[in-house]
């Protein structure tokens, strides 16, 4: 909501996470319908709006660490996000932000709670040394996106009209009925509009992909819990890959480790949530780490 | 510094993560020096320490998901933790605290900031679905032990004389100035006194054992800037096997990710920290995230 910036020029999910200063340490938003999943607008999606108003309140700009707890479940419509520097550095900055809604009684309840220390990754040094490797998958004009959904093209959540995702085929077998087993998914990742990655949207790509629930052969929700995001570098123009894994379903709760590796090769973000597995409850119902 | 239990029985970590409440949402604490590597006292003590408090203060008592920024150097002496209960809930309440010191001024300064959802443990569902594997490793018979340190028996830190702590040969070769060039190190993991572990060690186990950079032949200091970790399990009693490792060393930052194993073989914790590598500072000198 810049005022130098005319909204037309603006990408969706820029416009759709813009947030207005009301006064210092608070923010407005408006949070928009189109990027729910089922009943609930994405986790991801919400990280990524108030990630931005606490860039706007801490000195430093990026998030190199931040973490969500998600307390209930947030509607599209108004909401405001309160700040609070918790302590600056010259090399880091830390920071707390909720968001916040109205509830029907005019009271504003808390959706999420969020705990972040921010830099400027244009500052961070160029030397590299990760053993990780970027996800086998094939190209992605082999990879399924939502127009091959078997379901119709429109059949998916609201999120996938704003994402260019292509699915790896090998972690797609829950789709067709024949889910692998194998707690892995695995995509190109883009915007649909076209516009290109940087880290606040990074924020909502951990969070995009189908949950590996399914191809566990779960069709639960899958509500998180907690999610953590460390943002490594500045990503480069064009598609990312990203690779979500599950190697601990136990006890009614699941972790997700995604890597994102942007177009030159680098590993850009790293980011680790604890869901629910709230099994055979329908995708969208319930929500949130107390229910 | 229950009234019930004489100090003479607790166990040197039960007493020194002690926390007394001294009004609502208030605890105070006495940090120990035995707990100190070099000059700075241990993240995942401190770690515990306030998880000690949060776990009184909200209706739930074991951390699920606890997250902790490190923001100045916290040393021996007292502290005080505040703790703020974010939101409740049936199976899981939020909570946030802070850990903070009186400066020379006498004003309090903020080492950590701590966000974590708590439940109760003993009633998560027994269905486990774990495809990750326990660590490689030798017997601990077969490990290294502080009285192997080629330095000698004492020359460790001071934390160590709490721990008895195993080290995997394949991890040790940086102690013999030929480190194996690989972001890995495992132990095995139990207190000097026997007691055995619960959750609350467990947040204090995640980053006991010697920094992976030792590995990757990095001599330098490296502070934690943040770390998350997710009590998955209450453990069986017996040694715990801890593995860490890191894949990414990239502009001056890297991520450890711990695994720690239970004696009946369960994986009951993950964890992941975000640390600065300082290459040439050497231990103990600077720490947190914005120095």
């Amino acid at each position: 909501m810049s005022g130098t910036i005319s909204e037309a020029t603006l990408s969706e999910f820029d416009r759709d996470t813009a947030v207005r200063l009301r006064e210092p340490g608070v923010h407005d938003t408006h949070l928009s319908p189109g990027w729910a999943i089922g009943h609930a607008l994405n986790g991801g999606y919400l990280l990524a709006t108030v990630g931005r108003a606490l860039g706007e309140t801490l000195p430093h700009s990026d998030p190199f660490t931040i973490t969500a707890h998600y307390l209930s479940a947030t509607v599209p419509g108004p909401a405001v996000i309160r700040s609070e520097t918790v302590r600056t550095g010259r090399t880091l900055s830390t920071g707390s932000a909720s968001l916040l809604q109205a509830g029907a009684d005019g009271r504003e309840i808390e959706r999420i709670r969020v705990l972040a220390s921010y830099g400027d990754l244009d500052t961070v040094d160029g030397d590299i040394r990760t053993s990780a490797e970027p996800p086998a998958m094939p190209p992605r004009e082999q990879c399924f996106s939502a127009k091959d959904n078997p379901a119709g093209p429109d059949a998916g959540p609201e999120m996938g009209k704003r994402l260019d995702l292509r699915l790896d085929p090998a972690t797609c077998g829950w789709a067709v009925g024949a889910p692998s087993g194998r707690g892995e998914m695995r995509a190109w990742f883009g915007l649909a509009d076209g516009r290109d990655a940087d880290p606040l949207s990074l924020l909502m790509a951990v969070d995009a992909l189908p949950p590996t629930a399914f191809e566990l052969g779960l069709t639960g929700w899958v509500p998180t819990v907690e999610l953590t995001v460390h943002v490594r570098a500045r990503p480069a123009p064009g598609p990312l890959r990203v690779s979500v894994t599950t190697a601990n379903l136990a006890g009614g709760f699941l972790e997700e480790d995604v890597e994102i590796w942007d177009s030159a090769g680098r590993l850009v973000t790293q980011s680790r949530q604890l869901a629910r597995a709230k099994l055979g409850e329908p995708s969208g119902q319930g929500f949130g780490a107390g229910d």
